[in-house]
């Protein structure tokens, strides 16, 4: 029925399973090259930013960074070709960061002296999720995914009422302290809240009043107890998915092989098959 | 048998489903904006205290504030009309709150320079946990607060040597530590060790003894270690709620085949049918 | 068969119960004064160390404390004249704290300027953990502590392996860091490393170099991580106490009453006692 | 058939048992000493980096090294005797650390003034871990090492997660606060975002600017939150274990009565008693 392919189409057979499918060895080392070097182009970015390292390594970074803006540049081509419905692709929220990816070091040859498209390029990391969609690690994503969906309503209502308490803290400690505990407004005494009820703590602003360190002390016990509901929730979802593949058991020896624990309401051993006296 | 309603009634029915209801789409459509308006209220009180931004734009914050308090004025107005026992709503706990949100802008106007007053407008964050009632966040809000009450009795003893712990240790560093530290009294000292405890860790005072740091130490992991009660304590409550094939159970021995337990509420064995005595 | 008691038998039997028991009316108030006043002292004992307030006050601090001190000596006296074997309330736990509550202010009397004492009344504070003997509080407590006991192996266990992942993160940051950013000996190193594992953080030592800051990332991580393991350990006990009482349940409908979850092999609905039709 | 024993291999066979076994008296009695010594070596490494103590006591603490050193070096040595395969014991990973907890101290003599070596002694702190190896001791440790290698993988792919957020809100905050809130380039701002969502906050680098405060506060509560997560995944596993009653299942749909869920390795349908399918 189907026509023979021509050679052209059969090339793009084959960079599609290499490039979309994870389930061929070059399909798989295409994956983790491509992981590679997503990683050493977000460690180029990141290098790029410490000044010192900059300035003694500035040409080596540039070209490296060119290397990997024309590797991504190719992997960019071969996707648009090889897939049947490129405008599905292209404007896929992938295909998006794919181009953001490489546009910026393009475009700042094109207007020099932009520096914002550069940091562009940090987008790049979101490609490094993309890892997620690999089966064997997928299946362990989706586990934590669905326990946090099935809570997710418990902890919207959970966040309302921490930033409601919140704001009301706040308000309170800028009534207290005043400005020279460093609460110079209501916005900066609500992030010293926050700072202090998830027990982050900076110290850049603290209480020095005594009144100011009673109502800190009493956010802090706050805090450290309201950890207790998030963790709750979500504890009780794993637990239940963890404890879904498992039946009851009661104790009832098998006259025949012995063994003790059987399952409710058994009435043959599940290992020998032989009649178990009723409970 | 009802006599037809007057005009004034049929509006005040109207108002009262759309004011105290929220199972209509008018109904729903006022609390959302209810909320936004309360929200730009609060937002309104924190930029006045922002020093820089209320200098700039003082005139059109105090317009802002007037409009929002007229607003509420004609709400709180509304509630009392439409409802058949307005006291109860006056004196109830939201609508004294609804009063001070609107009482402080009309007496800073009688009482000019009385900024005590304007303060108070902050407690319009209580209106916030209305939203609490809206009946789809109330069943995961209720589920949320059951599962605390259970655990109350558990989580007051746990606070309560947590607390006496935090007196002692803190009685034990200020004899440690001495006033170099900043461990100036024992208050301060209990303020530290709650610092410590909870893990918040400012870093204002910090023990600077060897001897000091080896207690620090203790107290770390001692905190570190205990926030596993709270969380086991509430956690297994929300399991408890979260496995929902399972019903409690409470020793009732069956006079007829001696069947110990039975789910709660039982009146007839489960097993052979005989009248249990009630409980 | 028993002789009459004298009037001064009959005094101590009152006294016993009053003072020992918790179950009459006077019992309870009693236990509420002692509270009220062991708290009241131990506040006592807390104001004194602060500067400005005790120069100020001092002379009232001093008389109250004679108050109490009188007020606790007159309550071990009556313990001991009350109970039949009063030295093993003597030489128990309890009687050695409320003998060290009072002896330090009679021996300032005696050797005057010793401060020494003086600090020893804070040990009085041990005194609220007897708190925990009232029945109803005594019930809750008992189980937080057997949920902890069970989980008493493990913990140690966890405890141990973190201590020495503690030692070795601590010499290797001393390795790395040097004495520039604080990390002036093992020890110290060793301090810093518990204060960072905890997530306390307080600041007062932090790593400068690079590689110092990466070990550091890669320790709050594992600290981030490791909090769960206890929290597991504990949380699991408490889950299994907590579902002890309930039994497991399948969707059978009653056809008498419409009851749909009946317990495991039920064969009569426990609501109704209609005959179920089997699974 | 054994040939009588020479004295020698009696005394290799009574000295193997001491060493390698715990069931006997004197085994348990070597491993209390060696845990001992191991943890004195520890303390004398530590004193010698505290400056002040080393000054004062340098000769003391190089005269208890040597005695360490050789009693390590005698229970090296006997270790190897009394083994039938040394080669085995030596070239394991504990061999070769007993080696390097006594060669640093030999090759400083051989090299003076070489510290390198001498700082590889802390490599003894590994020998530590020895103890989990006690029997008793062993359960404990290998239920938590079960339930966390029950979770290894969602606990991988929860850490990836959490390090690509780690290096995003990184590289948005660099650009958000610049450098004079100490952000000085990536790097610095991926640490700065470890310490904050792991809730150590040293302070030593903090946001300054609104924005990067109100984004370090989103910062803080996701990280607040999403340390629910392993909490949930590691509880989940230790429930599964302390609820003992259970066992695990698996989907085998029954020839004969069509009972779908089976205990992992059943033969026969617990219900029927029917010879199910091998998996």
């Amino acid at each position: 029925m189907n026509k023979p392919l021509s050679s052209f189409d059969q090339f793009r057979n084959k960079i599609y399973k290499i490039i979309y499918k994870s389930d061929t060895v070059s399909g798989r080392l295409f994956d983790l090259i491509l992981l590679g070097v997503i990683l050493f182009s977000v460690i180029l970015i990141m290098l790029e930013t410490v000044q010192g390292f900059n300035q003694k390594y500035h040409e080596q970074l540039i070209v490296f960074e060119w290397i990997v803006t024309v590797l991504f540049t190719i992997e960019y081509l071969l996707r648009i070709i090889c897939i049947n419905k490129p405008f599905r692709y292209i404007f896929n929220f992938y295909g998006i960061i794919d181009l953001l990816a490489i546009l910026p070091m393009y475009l700042s040859r094109i207007f020099p002296g932009t520096n914002v498209f550069v940091i562009v390029r940090a987008l790049r990391l979101l490609r490094l999720f993309k890892i997620l969609h690999i089966p064997q690690i997928n299946s362990q994503y989706l586990q934590l995914i669905n326990a946090l969906k099935a809570s997710k309503g418990k902890i919207i209502v959970f966040i309302y009422f921490v930033l409601v308490c919140t704001i009301i803290i706040g308000s309170l400690m800028y009534l207290i302290e005043g400005k020279e505990g460093g609460f110079t407004s209501i916005p900066v005494s609500i992030y010293w809240t926050i700072v202090t009820l998830t027990t982050v703590g900076y110290g850049d602003i603290s209480p020095i009043t005594p009144l100011g360190q009673f109502v800190a002390s009493l956010v802090m016990i706050l805090g450290y107890g309201i950890i207790a509901v998030p963790t709750g929730i979500v504890t009780a979802e794993f637990a239940k998915n963890t404890l879904k593949n498992s039946v009851h058991t009661h104790k009832n020896p098998c006259p025949n092989c012995g063994l003790i624990e059987h399952p409710d309401d058994s009435k043959f051993c599940y290992q020998c098959g032989a009649t178990l006296s009723p409970k």
